[in-house]
């Protein structure tokens, strides 16, 4: 057979490294479609100019642009036979992205559990997005469920890796060069600075977008996600599914309003998409404060968040009594970012 | 609160000026969107080498394009309260917005008057765009009704800006360099020059444009316009308003079938979004040339438009007996453009 | 009249050369929205470093990609005024078209056919797109059945162009500098090389698009047709009707799996589109390999592949025992492609 079948449980090795195909060079395209397909402002983002006031050589692409490229190609060695997307975490965010540069991604398998059915498992990558000058712009832990072709095939040995609950301020990466010590709040659109924001503090982010399926699919093929489920009514005929990172970035996107300075993603501690997402939906947003912390960088503060998406429902209102999350909740997404001081 | 409630008329002071958040570098991207979204096909601004045969260095953006840019940037700080946006005058465009150029936006309060309700109130903004050399790009006259906060704030002194009815040719700015005697016709598509033009001609576009709320949805955040009527069907449930500014750039894309010729726009005399527009209808335009005059440009002529939009109904009808516009008419925009000798 | 009414058939001779208008240039913009509309994958086409690794100075843009613009630029000169599009051949792809190119089109009436009825004839023309440097970066020939304005007008003298029924590998051209002795199979996404196909394999390229209003109107309009059957459902109240070249698009990038290493496009030898596609339609596509052959440039093969696009039923059925098309076929494309050996 010609065509890819996608990797099954048992297709997968610890210390494996896979590299995944079809690199890909970013231009001002898709920046102007990530803006076009979400309400995109962070300044940083957005003008050559503020982010050179900031120390960096140009604007580079929003950091979850960067991230869903890195993701995209990982997804027919990874996910195509995937039942569920169960977490990450340990992401951290080492080197923006700019027009030009051409990124392509790797994952190595740091666990493998198969479950107690006989018939699924759960495999852990560490995927990296490595930039033409072979720098690793990014890296993530993921884990997914995935089906067993064979349901007789051996089950490996269980590894669960140690992950860590969240990262430090340590564990992050400043970009080289950011400065925020001559940051205009003006032009990035709200006075709060680091010092505004309290630790547990919480905020809705008041805006909301109805999704449209030419939308998230546009943004889907952008970033070369193959998933089927996201594109085809045929094979999913109760409607097509949202892919989890256009919510995550329409979460993100929305967070500008109350949250405008948190001008880039450092590090994502951890992330679950709660329910899923179809055309029609409205999705609106909530930020929750985790923790604050200082950094190396000249006027950079590092601010870590929980990020919720909902399709309905009472900001701030997370799991019901049973723990669960409500049924209105999309993502729970747990990040740092970083602000001025 | 840390998110934007958007400006109430008391808080406009006459002289004020507001520095408008988030610059934006635009990028071939930008220019690909908009003629994804619009059926654009003006050659000044498709291609490069046309346009350096006109004496620019390259292709500008559409100058609609560079437009919303600049208008989107002061929706947060004018229009957020707006109930309605009464008009548009002393629209100038001083400088062509290229690939690379960063646009910032600021507006000068101008013009304030409480209304005899107590409960609304008119600000008039002279709104400019400025590039990274700090040259203003553009610069027109908006005037907006406001809600205030406070129905017992004291009204502020009645100040209305004496506005031109129209700008004449003497007002406009023709772009440096910019040289029509070498124009090609035949790569321009019609033609039809401004000799060949005459006041009070009409004249029906004849195509139309079945628009999509994915498209209108994606323009308008493009432009980083956040106004929710936009985008929210749980904030207005009886649909989304389409952005007028799609409006706009959909007749003016679809006048070139008629008006090729008409490259760039130089002013804008005044505008009135007639009636509201959503997603289903049926765009289509016509024009009358309301004025022509000559400029010191070389085989530059200038000519006054009025561009009519319409979601139905024949061409050509305006407004009713009662004086009021047509219940079919979306649009109707007074502008004047430049077109070859 | 001041708009374009088309060309009608007597307007037509043996020998005229039609250029058309509205050249553009094109930029990474053209390529985002192009992966955005279409699950486009190669590697060649989404890669500068990758091109580079195959001879090529940059990533160009899909070989359709630039097909749509010269495409587009013809039709309002060549079948605004068409009741059917009846074939395509010697279609040959002679320069790939980078970012920053600029494309105008040309086309030459090579041959014409008053029909029967005396109310239409079919009219034949080789096009070509041309670049800032006036190479023919591509050229094919289309005919077009074009109503009469005037049933009374002379039939002209017919003449019907002697077409071959698919081009030879010698007639193909290939891109100066290519060169797949390097090639990268892991990054291109599947291993298999010009000697895994043989001859008449069949291939169902499993995946499937469920094709949105807003999709096909943003791609039609970046290439700057304005046919308005495509656009305006006023025109056509039974619904839009998908430019063929979307389909074509659609079928070309999901044939990436099982057909990854097919990187460029050489020729088209012949194309039908068999049945109208609509809004709604989910879109599949299965390949046959109908030739084989080597090149000249170093490691780099031929193959002549079959592409059905179908919205439905089992794959590899083409047409009936009535010899036509089946309802469910879209598309039926006979195209030589690059491989490496």
């Amino acid at each position: 057979m010609k065509t890819n079948p996608g990797r099954f449980f048992e297709d997968y090795r610890l210390g494996q490294v896979i590299e995944h195909a079809v690199p890909r060079t970013v231009s001002g395209g898709e920046r102007a479609l990530y803006h076009a397909l979400y309400p995109a402002r962070h300044a940083l983002c957005s003008s050559d100019q503020f982010a050179q006031s900031c120390g960096l050589s140009a604007s580079p692409i929003d950091d979850l642009a960067a991230f869903h490229v890195v993701f995209g190609k990982t997804v027919p060695d990874i996910s195509l036979n995937a039942v569920a997307n169960l977490g990450y975490a340990e992401g951290r965010f080492l080197t923006p992205v700019f027009p030009g540069d051409t990124l392509r991604s790797t994952s190595e398998v740091i666990g493998l559990k198969e479950n107690s059915n006989g018939k699924t498992g759960v495999v852990y990558v560490r995927s990296r997005g490595i930039n033409q000058r072979d720098e690793v712009v990014m890296e993530y832990v993921r884990w997914v469920m995935v089906r067993k072709r064979d349901l007789s095939a051996a089950a490996p040995e269980t590894v669960v890796p140690d992950l860590k609950p969240a990262l430090t301020v340590d564990d992050l990466h400043i970009p080289e060069g950011l400065d925020f010590t001559n940051y205009d709040f003006t032009l990035a659109g709200e006075p709060h600075r680091w010092g505004d924001y309290a630790i547990s503090e919480t905020i809705d982010h008041v805006d909301g977008v109805t999704i449209e399926e030419a939308e998230h699919m546009m943004a889907t093929r952008l970033w070369q996600n193959t998933a089927k489920v996201h594109f085809d009514l045929t094979f999913r005929p109760e409607g097509r599914l949202i892919y989890g990172g256009h919510v995550i970035s329409l979460a993100r996107a929305l967070s500008f309003n109350g949250l405008a300075n948190a001008q880039m993603i450092a590090g994502i501690n951890a992330g679950a998409h709660a329910n899923p997402c179809f055309a029609g939906d409205t999705v609106k947003a909530w930020s929750e404060v985790l923790d604050k912390a200082q950094t190396d960088a000249p006027g950079v503060g590092a601010i870590r968040l929980r990020l919720v998406a909902t399709k309905g429902g009472a900001p701030f209102a997370l799991k019901g009594e049973d723990g669960r999350y409500l049924p209105h909740v999309l993502l729970d997404l747990d990040y740092w970012a970083l602000i001025p001081m």
